[in-house]
C-alpha cells in the first residue's frame, strides 16, 4: 500500500519517478486562467483558508450541493468557518473527485499539512492553516512566486481598459509576467442580453460610435493592437459548437443591426455572424502569430431559478452533446485555404469528442509550427485523473505527444498551481508505465526532454514568449 | 494466478477485501426490477435449471443467436435440457460477457457448484442442479429470502389492478416488502398501437370514460394515489430521449384526440404531449416525495421479422445515439423553476452520455436530499464490469460517490440477486485500488460506511422506505 | 522493467504467453487491404527502406506534419534518405502512437533490427536495412510469403478489369491466394465529380451504354458475377453514415439522370439513391453467401489547399460524429424482413459508436452463420493499442468474442503484416489477464482454440475460403 499522496503519488515505477524529477524542475507557464489582474496588483491579504479555497470556486460548490448541503453554507451567509466544516464533511465522501486531490495538494504544498481533510479533522486544519495565513506569505503575488510561475495569461474582454496589466508591467518588484489574452465572447454572443451594454462599453473604449458591422470589426482590430502592445499572444473563444455558415456583407450588416436592437435570430443568422466575425479575427491572429483557443461543448446556466438568485458561473453548467465535426472542419478549412489559419488549440468539454478533435488536428498541421494545431488538455469536467489520461492517450494515439503544449489551470484561484504538478505526475506516470511494460525504450534522455517540453518548453515556444 | 471467481473475485488488495466484507453484510433493496408479483405470490416450484436460468432472459438468447445457435434451442420447442446444453456450449466462448460471471455466480451462490459451465460440463451440472431443485428451496420466495432481500420495487402499469401487491401485503409469512413502482410508458406512447387498448384498460380501472386530455391526467393522478396506498415511492419512464416542447392546452387536447383515433403525429406533437404529461406527473411525484427514474437511450424492436414471430422483449433491442443534453436540461429546469422537480435518477443506455448525465446532476442538486439528482448505475448493455466501472468512475469524477443510490437488477429472473454482489465487488475493488495506490487515505471507517451506504443505506433513505 | 518490445511484448502473465504461442502458429488471412494486385504481380525490387516504409503511408505523413516537418520531407522532392531521417526524428517523440510499435515490429521482424529508431540511430539503421534490401528478399511476394499469408482480399472497383487477379490466379509459383473484393463506392457516390467518368469506365467494361438506373443495377450485378468467378467472397462500402430513405422507381430514375448530368442533390435524394442501390447489391451478396463490409464514420479531404496540391488519401481525413443508429437499423431491418440480409461486418471510425454497433449486431444474429453480424476490429484511427482493446472489450461485453473474425491490415504496405501479430498479442494479453485475475477459468484448451479461431479460423469459415 502506497502512502496517501506521498512523494511518489501517481508514479508507480522507477521510470515514472525519474521522469517526474525532470518535469518538476520546470517553472509554470499558465497560458489560460481567470485570475484577476486587479487582485494580483492589489495583492491583498486573505482572511482565512475557507476564503482562499472556497471563494469563487464553483467546482466545490457543486460538490457541496450534491452532498445535500444547504445553500447557506455554500454561497449564503454562513461563516467561512462553517462553510469550511461543511466542505470538509462532504470531501471525505468524494473519493475519485479531483477536488479530493486538488484540496490535499493545496494543503500539502502551501501549508505543509499532510492530514486528510474530513469532518473529524476540519477544526484542527482550520486552526493550523489560518495561523499560517496570519503569519503571512499568502497574498496573490506570494502564492504565484512560491509556485515558480514565470508567466500567466489572464482572460480579458476587448472592451477592458487593461489598466492593471499596465500597472503590473511597470512594477519591477514582481517577476512573473502577467499578460492579457483576448476573449471577445461578448462580441460573438450577439443574441445575448449582454450584447447591447457590451457594445456601449466598447464604444466608450475606442471613443466612437459603432454603428455598422464593419465598424465593429474595425474596433475589435484596434483592440487587438492594444492587447498586442501589452504582450498578448493569444485569444480565446467559447462555443457550444464552432459554427460554419456563409453570408453576404449585406446579410451580416442586417444581423448586426438586429443585434443593436435586441431582436431575436435564427440559428443560421447566429452561425453566419459568428463565422464571419471569427474568421476576421482569426486572420488577424494568423498575421500576428497569435494562437487561437477554441473551447467547445459547455451548456451554461441550466438552472434558471439559481441563475436568477446568484447569477452565472456559480456551478450550474454542464456538458452539451452536439455534432461538432463538420462545421469545425469547414471553418478551419476556410482559413487554411487562404493560408491564414492561425495556430489553434481545440478544447472540448465532451469526452465523446476526443477522437474527433484528436484527428481534426492532423488535417491542418504544417511546418508553420511544431504541433501547430493542438488538442487542449482535459478541461473543466475532464480536468481529473481519468479525463487528463484519456486526453493524453488520445493525443498519443493520434498525433505526436512530444509536441503537446500541456496544462493550464483555467482557474480563478491563487491556490490552483499544484494542478500543473498533478498533470506532470499523470504524464510521467503514463510514460513511466510505457517504459516499465516495454512499450517504449528506456531512453531517459529523450523522455526527460519530452516531459520538460510538454510541461513548459513547448508552450513557451508555441506562444513565442521571450525573456522568461 | 487467482482462483476462478474465488473468494477474492474482483478484489485485488487487502483494502478491497476488507471493504467487501462490510458491503456484503448489507441486505438488498432492489428498487427497480421486472419481477412478476403474481409469480412471487403464487410461489411455484421451478421445473429445472434451464427454465430458471434461460426462461425469459433475452440477454442469454442474444448471446446464443450470436454463436449461431438455431432459434429452436433459444425460444423454440427444443427441450429445456437441449437448450441448457446449447447455452453451455456458447458460454465458454464468451469471455468478457457479463453472462459468464452472472451464470457462475448463480451456480456458486444458489447451487454451490464451482465447476465452470461448458459443453464438457453441461450434463454434469444439469444433473446436479436439477437434483437440488427437486429437493426444494428454489421457489421465488425462497430465492428472494436466501438472497437477503429486504425490499423490491416491481414495475407496474397505471391500469394494473395491483391485486397481487394487495395479497402480498396481507401475507405476513413473507418478510420481503414487495412494492409497486409507477410506470406509465403506455400513457406517454400515444403514437403506438398499444395506446388505444391501454386507454380502454385505464377507463375500466377508474370506472369511467377518458375523453379529454384533462381526464387522462386526472385518471393518472387517481392511480398515483392508488399506488401510494400500497407504499409506492417511485416512478419509472423509458425514452429514446427526454423531450422538451411547449404546447397550449388546446394543442394538447388536439393531440390527445388524434391518439384516440390512432392518427399519426409529428415529432413536435409527440414531444409536446410527452413534455406536458410528464411534467404533470413529475410535479405530483415532487409533491409526494417520490423519486422519478428516467431511462434513456434504447432503440427497440429493430428486427421486424422476429418481432412478428416472437414479440417484444425477446432480444432485438439496441442502443440509440441521439443528442440528449439540451431537451433534458430544459425539461428538468422547467420543473426546478417551479420548485417542483422531484428526486430524479437519470439512466442512459449509451455510454457516450456518461459525462453529459454525470454533469447534468450538478445543475439541479440542492438540500432537498443528499444526491437529489442521481446518475443511475450501469444499465442493461452497460450492466457489465466495464460499464459499471465507467459509470462509477464518471460519477466519482463529477459528483460525490458517497451519496450514490447504487445497484438494481432490472431483471425478470429470481436468480439475479448476485448482481448486487457483483456490483459491490466492483465498487470495493475500485475504492480498494484507490487506497492501495495512495489516492485515498487508508481510512477504513469512512470507506466502510461509504460502501454500506452505496450498497444499501442511501437507497433506503432516498426512497424513504420504513421498517426494513 | 520489461525489455522494449521483447519476446513477451504485451503479454504480462504466463497465460497470455501460452495463448500467444497458439495464436502465433496460425497463418494470416488478410480479408481487407489496399495492396495493388499489379504490384504483387510485377513483384519489383524496392529501392530502400524509406520507400518501403514511407511511400504511400499517409499515417506516417500526418505524424511528420504534426511534428512541424516541412512537406518537402514528406511528399515533396527531398531524398528518401532525408525523409527517413526526418521520420526517425519525429518517431522518438511519438510515444503511444501505433506508428511507434508498427515501425519497430517492421524493423524487428523483417530486418532483425532491435535498435530503437530515432535521430541518433537513423543513419545506422538506414545503412543496415538497405544492405539487407539490396541482398534481396524484399519484393512484394517475398514479404507476403515470409509473413505466412495464406490469402488476401484486395479492394477493387466494379469497373476494374481485374487483369492482374487473372494473371496471379494463373501463376502457380505464388502460393498466397489474391482475391478481389467488390467496392462500388464510386457507384454510390453519385454526387461526386468522380461519378460521370466512373460511369463511362463501367460502360466500357460491360460494353454497352448505361442510360437508366435499372441499367446501372444490371451492370453492377454483371460485375458481381465477374468478381465471383475470380473467387470473390465479399464487398466493401465506405459511408459517413449508412442511410435509410425510401423512393419510388421513378424517383430513383430521376436521381440517376441528375447524376449523369452532374446536377446537385438534396440529402434525401442521396440517401434514397444509396439506400436503393445498396439494398439491391446487399440482396445479391446474400444470395451468393458473400459478406458485406460497411465502414462508417470518416470525414474526408478536410484540407482543400492540400487536396488541390496532392490529392486524396494523403493524410487529411478525420472522424465524423453523425448519429448513425436509427438509419443503420432500418437499413439492416429492411433486408432482414425479406430474409436477404447478407453476412455483415460493421466498422466505425468513431469510438463513440462502439456500443451502438456492438449492440446492433444482436438485433440481426441468427443461425445462418456463427457471428453472422460482426463488429469489425479497431480501424484506421482506432487501429492502435487502446482502440483495438476497446473494440475487443466492447465486443466481449456485448456479444460472443469467440466468434469474432478478427484483424485486417487495411493497408497499402507490404510491411504491414506484423499488425496481425500486434492484434494477436493484444487479444492474448486481454484473455491472459482474465485468467490471471480469476475472471475466466484456466481452461487453456478452450482459450487456445478461441485465439486460433479469432486469429484465423473464424474468418476462413465466415468467408468460405477453400483450399488454404
Amino acid at each position: 500500500m502506497k502512502q496517501f499522496m506521498g512523494k511518489d503519488f501517481l508514479l508507480d515505477n522507477e521510470a515514472a519517478v525519474e521522469l517526474f524529477e525532470a518535469a518538476n524542475e520546470m517553472p509554470i507557464f499558465d497560458w489560460h486562467c481567470h485570475l484577476s489582474p486587479k487582485e494580483i496588483y492589489e495583492n491583498k491579504q486573505p482572511s482565512d483558508i475557507a476564503w482562499l479555497m472556497l471563494g469563487g470556486d464553483h467546482y466545490k460548490w457543486r460538490a457541496m450541493r450534491s452532498f445535500g448541503i444547504d445553500e447557506k453554507y455554500i454561497t449564503g451567509d454562513a461563516s467561512w468557518h462553517d462553510k469550511f466544516v461543511a466542505f470538509a464533511t462532504m470531501l471525505a465522501y468524494a473519493p475519485g473527485n479531483p477536488l479530493y486531490h486538488w484540496t490535499h495538494l493545496e494543503l500539502q504544498r502551501y501549508f505543509g499539512i499532510d492530514t486528510p481533510l474530513s469532518a473529524k479533522t476540519a477544526e484542527e486544519i482550520w486552526e493550523k492553516a489560518n495561523a499560517q495565513i496570519k503569519a503571512g506569505g499568502f497574498t496573490p503575488r506570494e502564492l504565484i512566486a512560491k509556485s515558480n510561475v514565470s508567466c500567466v495569461f489572464t482572460t480579458d474582454d476587448p472592451a477592458d481598459s487593461l489598466e492593471y496589466h499596465v500597472l503590473l508591467a511597470k512594477d519591477e518588484s514582481f517577476k512573473t509576467k502577467v499578460i492579457p489574452a483576448f476573449r471577445p465572447d461578448k462580441a460573438l454572443g450577439i443574441e445575448l442580453p449582454s450584447f447591447i451594454p457590451w457594445l456601449a462599453s466598447l464604444e466608450e473604449r475606442v471613443g466612437r460610435k459603432i454603428e455598422s458591422y464593419a465598424a465593429l470589426e474595425e474596433a475589435l482590430l484596434e483592440r487587438i493592437e492594444a492587447f498586442a502592445k501589452l504582450g498578448c499572444k493569444g485569444s480565446d473563444h467559447a462555443f457550444t459548437y464552432v459554427p460554419y455558415a456563409e453570408a453576404s456583407p449585406d446579410e451580416l450588416e442586417a444581423i448586426f443591426q438586429k443585434g443593436r436592437l435586441g431582436d431575436s435570430f435564427t440559428t443560421h443568422e447566429l452561425d453566419a455572424y459568428r463565422t464571419a466575425l471569427l474568421r476576421t479575427l482569426a486572420k488577424e491572429y494568423a498575421r500576428r502569430g497569435w494562437a487561437m483557443e477554441l473551447h467547445m461543448g459547455p451548456m451554461r446556466n441550466n438552472n434558471t431559478l439559481m441563475f436568477n438568485k446568484i447569477g452565472p458561473d456559480t456551478g450550474f453548467d454542464s456538458i452539451d452533446d452536439k455534432e461538432i465535426a463538420q462545421p469545425l472542419s469547414r471553418f478551419l478549412d476556410s482559413l487554411a485555404k487562404e493560408e491564414l489559419l492561425p495556430k489553434t488549440i481545440l478544447f472540448t468539454l465532451n469526452p465523446k469528442d476526443n477522437y474527433v478533435l484528436g484527428t481534426m488536428l492532423g488535417n491542418f498541421q504544417n511546418s508553420d509550427a511544431p504541433g501547430k494545431i493542438q488538442f487542449g488538455s482535459g478541461w473543466w469536467f475532464n480536468d481529473n485523473l481519468d479525463g487528463m489520461r484519456e486526453q493524453m492517450k488520445a493525443l498519443g494515439n493520434l498525433s505526436v505527444l512530444g509536441k503537446f503544449v500541456g496544462m493550464v489551470t483555467d482557474s480563478r484561484s491563487f491556490l490552483s498551481y499544484p494542478r500543473h504538478e498533478y498533470f506532470r505526475r499523470i504524464l510521467c506516470g503514463l510514460l513511466g508505465d510505457m517504459v516499465d511494460k516495454g512499450l517504449y525504450p528506456n531512453d531517459m534522455e529523450t523522455l526527460k526532454q519530452l516531459v520538460q517540453d510538454v510541461s513548459y518548453n513547448n508552450a513557451v515556444k508555441y506562444f513565442g514568449i521571450e525573456g522568461i
